[in-house]
């Protein structure tokens, strides 16, 4: 959807950024994953122009990742919603976060915090191993799987 | 370093994309996890002209996650390794990945795995509480931190 320049890619990684690589189409996801619905409150959130806004929420549409559902019937309006695709850019979108909360935040400290709804304590991104939970990120290795082209490095 | 229109966003998702929100700086973060290192082995790996590439990885180094290191003396030649601050983006890069591989990668399954490297069991990445362990994302919440301009949505 934003042209076909990584189609020599065999890579996830570059597709997912084939449909979410420009910067406020994932600052549209985190407003959505935040509860923001219509159109004018994305409008307020991220100051961005209506044509702009307009295009990108009809990319985030085709693409699978929010759904037009209408919430009043005279006239018809409709608002965005996460799709089960869409809901599940919530930890990517929470790993970049933290990322960014350790790194670039200042001395204020993190504008949001991710905690557990159960008990309230913090919460961290982690990789989990099917056998083993949750092990430190020097364990984990990329290897190649069944769609790789070629071995991967 | 990419403009500063996102002055107005008190959010770490915002800034992280400021340093990362071109398709090509992740994707050149993405073959240095994997091993990349070299000009040369960038530009093949990736397509990108030269004067392009030569300015993300200007980029990535002026925003303090790749460094040049010198590797031969005469003459002198440098390579790109990726600093502590760089090494962390692997795991919101491999949650990129894995919801590509879900929702993108296509009949063939997914080009490349995340094993554990003790056991070789998958791994996936996962909300993981301070006190309760991993948990189902469906658990986590976005609150207010102390970072916040205003409370948080």
């Amino acid at each position: 959807m934003l042209g076909r320049t990584y189609d020599n890619q065999v890579c996830s990684i570059a597709r997912a950024l084939e449909v979410l690589g420009e910067r406020w189409t994932l600052l549209i996801v985190r407003d959505a994953i935040l509860g923001v619905h219509r159109f004018d409150d994305f409008q307020r959130s991220l100051g961005l122009a209506r044509n702009v806004l307009t295009d990108r929420l009809g990319r985030l549409v085709d693409a699978g990742i929010l759904e037009r559902v209408p919430y009043q019937e005279h006239p018809v309006r409709h608002e965005y919603r996460l799709t089960p695709m869409g809901r599940e850019l919530g930890l990517p979108v929470i790993g970049l976060m933290q990322w960014g909360d350790r790194h670039l935040a200042g001395p204020a400290g993190p504008p949001r915090l991710a905690r557990h709804s159960d008990c309230g304590d913090p919460i961290r991104l982690a990789p989990v191993c099917d056998s083993c939970g949750a092990v430190p990120p020097g364990e984990v290795e990329l290897v190649a799987g069944p769609g790789a082209r070629q071995p991967a490095r």
